[in-house]
């Protein structure tokens, strides 16, 4: 049995533990939530003063140039480009992620729709999973209303099977957000590109969380978000990535000055800009983008603590002791394990399922109210509502893909080990002291 | 001959006044570029600290419900609406004015494409202005493509005659970004209304700086951006209202998940929320966001001391006076003047053109030399480069439409008499010693 010396010794020998003193966390809070939204570095709160007081205050318009807001999306991607498998120059920060897949998605629409009659006349499916987190799916659906495209929703198990030749975009979560579960990036688009079809990358959960190597595995598009992993700030500007090979084949429609040749001649024909710029629009929101960099810096300064080999080994062992704690000492509270043990396909959460009709009605899981005990006591996850799929066809039930999740998620830069043993004392705690059934922690307010 | 001590007493009767002291000027500018990007409120500073450190930092993913993250975006439009003659519940920020831009055309495209058969089988025609500000121009030729619209670009005095049964679409900005020249929007929507055609209206010249009624003018669409008059701070984000007889027409297609009806059941298919809330669409920047409320809030106090007609009183007395002072002190320099001298047709900036020929090099205007001088003396205006559209169509050129231009924007709420009479002071001293020949004020920087 693992004990609380154990852990207390593998965060004595942990080489990125000075990482941890980067961030602001909150006196008696164990936060499991980087996931959702990243802890704040602490160089944020200057670099706010320094953007607000200094550069807009005193420097006024001219700071465009002198702070160097022009182009801050640009050298924020590249500053991230390595993390992701990406090169100089095609990487930008901006706008959000639903935008950004819109831009990527008639971006491949318009390829596909170029390249039809040689190739694939019959070529009208975007495959996506049903348990994707919905406003990939919602914009999904609006891109194939435009663009006269079927959407095909399916479990993960049968995505392999469906890359045929009727596909013509495969819409992917690299890292589910119920699950944590991972697919595998290379192999799923070498499958799809034997097939023709353009791989679509959401890199959400995995950007900064786990390996990720866009060129390497070929991929033709990604975007993903910098408030979870990246501790950019909440809702602080996505990210935009295309293969160079597609990058200037058709405009994105989003075609706004900030994605021309040249933004600033005031012309009144849109000329998109070479290169990953044409992905961009409108004037960025600099306070926020210019706090995201706090969090992109401390990735960089992880490369001298072994970068993301070192950040994914101990994201394994965080997790693999996770699971391995809730296993020895939460037993007999209907828990199950929703999250893959197998390290090539996890993320860097945990989720676990609980079995339906425990609730303190007797008719939901009671998943819902253990989170909100645990908040209670300083331990904060977060709970996510059965998708509804398994009673509506019947599929997904048995992976827990459908099923009310309490999720974990572990950012190896700030969450240490004895956190992990201190999580999982709260949830026995919570769970045999029945603590979860009061009231106040069975009332659903709004949830994010 | 007005004179310094005349500005003095106008200052001193001034009941806007106690206002400047809201904003955070930098010692020795005088600021006439707050239609580029307003100056700072000093609550500014204390807000942001807030929303970093305790919003952030303290309460984490907490704060999407108890620092209220969630629905911000709706409270400052309820807070801001009445600014524009917009309702409770029908004004939103969110995203970019141009990203707000691609959803209200496509929103109308989608109503015209509909309504189509009935009414009008040849309304193919999206008109605008040449000298609009691109971005709208982009914006329109993208949405034309995926409509099969026809963008049509006319001159102002050519918007009368062609409203016809032809025009699906009139996209106008309320005042001109070069020459600060105000459409009538309740004539124009009017004349465009009796051919049936929807009326789109970019307020970003014109909200918080001239009296705007969406409701009384009957105007169909608008958007507009919060970093000039409003001073949200650099790249806030933007807003967007539509009239409620067509906002639950359609979906916008950028069909996020902020934008469904509920977002938090994270169901597989997008059903639009009813109301403005379907123009939201992702993760919004919380910073920027909370930061953009310290402009709103100044708006909302200034309704203390008589509101938007106060406002426009001091706006278009503070333009009048900069007219009249250079006029009466810098003739014999080839300056001329851009916007209309009618009350009636002048939004808060003053633009002045010089005939070409008067630059170092007898080629150019040396309009722009000119205004880096004058940032050098600490009075920020800035530059716009004619459009070249005199030479390519020989149109506009007698209105000073095209050509290089002077701009400067008076914002009530901070510029006062006597820096008006002091930057015609500066502007008089550049032209009559030359400064502005020096090689440092001709070599051309990125302009923003």
């Amino acid at each position: 049995m693992t004990t609380l010396q154990d852990c207390q010794a593998l965060d004595a020998q942990d080489a990125l533990r000075p990482l941890r003193e980067r961030f602001a966390l909150p006196e008696g809070v164990i936060y499991l939530d980087g996931n959702s939204l990243g802890a704040q570095p602490k160089a944020a709160a200057a670099r706010v003063a320094e953007v607000v007081q200094q550069e807009w205050g005193q420097g006024l318009i001219r700071s465009w140039n002198s702070a160097g807001w022009i182009n801050l999306p640009e050298r924020l991607g590249d500053q991230f480009a390595p993390w992701i498998g990406a090169g100089a120059g095609e990487v930008v920060f901006t706008d959000t992620t639903s935008i950004n897949l819109y831009k990527v998605l008639t971006a491949a629409a318009r390829i596909v729709r170029a390249d039809t009659r040689e190739d694939a006349p019959g070529r009208r499916k975007l495959i996506s999973e049903r348990s994707n987190f919905p406003t990939d799916l919602y914009i999904a659906q609006s891109v194939c209303q435009e663009y006269d495209l079927e959407l095909v929703l399916l479990e993960p198990e049968e995505i392999a099977g469906a890359l045929q030749a009727d596909v013509a975009i495969c819409m992917l979560t690299h890292v589910n957000y119920r699950t944590g579960a991972m697919h595998d990036m290379a192999a799923v688009t070498a499958a799809a590109h034997a097939q023709g079809i353009l791989c679509v990358w959401d890199l959400c959960h995995s950007a900064g969380a786990v390996p990720v190597d866009l060129r390497g595995a070929d991929a033709d598009f990604a975007i993903g978000c910098s408030y979870k992993y990246l501790n950019g700030g909440p809702g602080s500007p996505a990210f935009v990535w295309a293969h160079p090979r597609l990058i200037n084949r058709f405009w994105q429609p989003l075609s706004g000055w900030f994605g021309h040749a040249e933004p600033f001649k005031f012309v009144p024909d849109y000329h998109p800009a070479q290169g990953i710029q044409r992905y961009l629009c409108g004037t960025q929101p600099m306070v926020s983008m210019s706090v995201l960099q706090c969090g992109l810096d401390i990735y960089t300064e992880a490369e001298q603590f072994g970068g993301m080999d070192a950040l994914r080994a101990k994201s394994l062992a965080l997790t693999d002791l996770f699971i391995q704690l809730v296993e020895e000492r939460c037993q007999g509270h209907g828990l199950g394990l929703a999250t893959p043990r197998a390290h090539a396909a996890r993320g860097s959460q945990v989720c676990l399922t609980r079995e339906e009709g425990l609730g303190i009605d007797g008719q939901d899981s009671g998943a819902y109210a253990i989170v909100q005990a645990l908040i209670a006591r300083g331990v904060i996850g977060d709970f996510r509502a059965g998708s509804g799929a398994t009673s509506q066809d019947g599929k997904g039930g048995g992976t827990g893909l459908h099923k009310d999740i309490l999720r974990f998620g572990f950012t190896p830069l700030y969450v240490g080990f004895e956190d992990v043993w201190n999580a999982v004392g709260h949830l026995r705690q919570v769970l045999e002291s029945g603590e979860w059934k009061r009231p106040e922690f069975n009332t659903i307010n709004a949830v994010t």
